[in-house]
């Protein structure tokens, strides 16, 4: 379920296989990946902006990545290449290979009966899968997970320790859940009747799509009526809560601790920030940027960056700033009678 | 645990048992609820708002609920009664009522010696009971939960799958808890003593009252010496925090991501929005609304509607926002010069 | 794990192991701790604070823990000391010491080949430990946790229940982590190319230090190629989010649903309150404070306090707050006029 040991690459073939320009040696042997400034022999590094740049002085890695602009910087071995961020991701994973426990039920594993566990998957000791599910292909359960009845996890799903998801939901291909993640536990849905709170039984599912990555102790409630969907692509960062019968386009990235209130919208290739929250039953257009810790509290329908933060300050100089906004309403009543004021001595001028 | 599969009603068997004015013929089937747009046949759909009246006309559904004063809305076979929400609530718990797993504990399961388990309980795989644990008549636990040593779960209480309830704990009748929750572990105490922090032991319990609702990996901790104490009838969401030692009325309703610090005490019948925040040692009145976000920084004695809610603006209108509030000492300044320049001028004047 | 049931000691025997000097019979047995308000006979109380010097009247317990300089204040048999409330946390530690189970591998816990557990550990039911794990002395795993491959918890660490260990991660001596909480989960590394995400293998590590303390369902991610560090003597309440290459200094306590982005250091001896956000990629002095709610955006070099709170308000202050905020560039354009006005005005006199 993790990267295994890193295996020995020659440069020559990390750039047969992801391309880029080499200088240098084809024959310096990588055994994997690190910064420039932890790097040790057997390293590769790599130079993601300019103002790394410096670091290359001190580094004793045995190659980098470069931009190829760049590729005068340094005289170590190097792969020129047109986005160094995005070589090193794929030399991290060609370096460091995700590592998968081998295929078979765990004899403390408990599989209801009408379940179907493909023979190439994986369901880890401690696993409760429900009557009717179906695990595809190659699909990992971590240790102690929880699969409820005819929930449907696609081939290469997988799935971290003590993953639960509830009956009906879909998770979809190479999906990757992070442990404590809860898939489709009821919604917040409550009808107020003389003071009381009569639950509404959450009878949606979710569905959520393909590539799609869930953070650790992420939960993303069940639809009401309607299903909570998740599309292919979206990336989601640990300890996010997604409200019932929200919608998120695909590729849209969402940063720890961000909420998404029920029944809301989320476009396409948007960016939410850590801890931003996203009120209920709205909708946000594609490629929304919304900055770490701000409320959305309204429909967005143009893309662009939003955004309500507020820094923090030394106490002393917030002090001062929330008492200004709070004596707002006593200022504008003075700048009022200034122009009161002089508008009337305009008059009496006038007369 | 969850929703059985819908199982249908005839419109004068709902109506027999829920009340209400049936317009149109008794015969019809209902087989589950939907929304008036996702409806198919044998759907019973409801318009909980004057706003959704017109997705009356593309509905595919067999028949719908309506306020009375609507009942001219439509010529679909209808349901008229007084709160169209409440009864789509309690249509949907009838015809989705919840299924229970057969009573009995699963062969993997471990119960201590001394726990008490009721013979209509059922108890999941991986279940730890500890010693002196007593499970009332017909509690559900999931799969992977861990029940403390002396702790209570009252009649009918229901756990999802990986729940924890620490030693001592008390979890009410009817007290439904979803997966992932942790109710009592130990509370933020520690005691600062030359630059480092000394644990204070957190021997109180947490005591759940009965028909309360605990969303996914909430979190209640234990008290210090006195109990954490969540009252009759609460319903709390996902990712919920709920400090040592605070108590929460009846009836109060708690939205996603919201944290309760330690000691504060919150009123009956209040709601608080989602993340919002309340600092400890306060005490919140009774049916008090904290909007969603904001932060109650002292105690509230009045009911009514609290909030410091800042909307996410476009980047560059907020940016200016800022640089206004950061200004405003400057500015009330230069109100400051206005007004006594204009004072010197009267003074003047009246020489 | 939790407290045991009190044991019961003589005013004498405490004095004897924790200092402070006894006034009144040193025979007086003390069952427990317990507040002023709550306690019964056989409770030993504390006065924390003069605020609370009041409630001795009416307080039935057998004697009071008082700092040396309010010994006067009851006639009660009270031990005076110099810091009442580390010595409630030293009293409460010796009348409830933790109570450890017996030793061993519970026969329905899962060991792999190679992982080694010392023979005085504790490890409870539905426990996974992978390969070349290793527990060290007294360590204790509550029921349901996963350690991954080739992971180490040095002597006296305590899991609660459900709580997952990556593979690799460290947990130092006398470490306690409650229940859920996730350690070296993968960091949020991603590298956009044309619309997607490229997910970055997360190579490094979680490094926790000894006496640290985790709360309920908080997340630490492990590092993309370097470790994420978490140094002794911190402490991080429940539903904590840490990113990846975050580093904590020793004694550093970080309150409930606070969130660090990744590649953040904190200083030692820092206190981050409730709820706090601190921005990735900055540096945060020793000895800072930061407010609970508050967002720190850029480095703080100066120890000291930090805030960015807008405390809840009527829901029409709020408003009229609000309107003000977004009013201010025309009132800062009136003021303006004010000014230009009465300069006109003045060169008007001068000509």
């Amino acid at each position: 379920m993790t990267q295994s040991t890193p295996r020995a690459h020659r440069l020559a073939e990390i750039v047969a296989k992801l391309g880029g320009e080499l200088v240098g040696s084809p024959d310096i042997e990588i055994r994997g990946m690190a910064t420039l400034e932890s790097a040790e022999p057997g390293d590769l590094a790599f130079v993601a902006s300019a103002k790394y740049l410096e670091q290359l002085n001190g580094t004793r890695a045995s190659a980098v990545i470069l931009a190829r602009a760049q590729g005068g910087a340094t005289r170590l071995p190097r792969i020129l290449c047109d986005d160094p961020y995005v070589y090193y991701a794929r030399a991290a994973q060609l370096l460091s290979p995700v590592e998968r426990p081998s295929a078979g039920i765990h004899p403390q594993a408990v599989i209801e009966a009408g379940a179907q566990v493909a023979s190439s998957a994986s369901v880890g000791p401690f696993c409760h899968v429900g009557r009717g599910a179906r695990l595809g292909e190659r699909v990992v359960l971590g240790a102690g997970c929880a699969i409820g009845e005819d929930a449907q996890l696609d081939e290469d799903a997988r799935l971290g320790p003590s993953v639960t998801v509830y009956p009906r939901c879909v998770i979809g291909k190479r999906t990757l859940i992070h442990a404590g993640a809860v898939v489709g536990a009821d919604g917040f849905g409550l009808a107020p009747q003389a003071g009381r709170w009569i639950k509404i039984p959450q009878t949606g599912r979710v569905v959520i799509g393909d590539d799609v990555e869930v953070g650790a102790n992420t939960t993303i409630d069940r639809g009401a009526l309607d299903d909570t969907v998740i599309e292919d692509g979206v990336k989601l960062d640990n300890q996010i809560q997604i409200g019932h019968n929200v919608r998120i386009g695909a590729h849209t990235a969402i940063a720890a601790c961000a909420g998404i209130a029920g029944s809301t919208r989320i476009g396409k290739h948007c960016a939410i920030g850590g801890a931003a929250r996203i009120m209920g039953h709205i909708e946000i257009a594609d490629r929304v940027t919304v900055t770490a810790t701000s409320f959305v509290t309204k429909s967005i329908r143009t893309a662009g960056t939003y955004t309500a933060v507020l820094p923090a300050e030394p106490g002393r100089e917030w002090a001062r700033n929330l008492a200004n906004l709070r004596g707002l309403d006593r200022l504008s009543k003075r700048v009022r009678e200034l122009e009161t004021g002089s508008k009337s001595k305009t008059k009496k001028r006038k007369r």
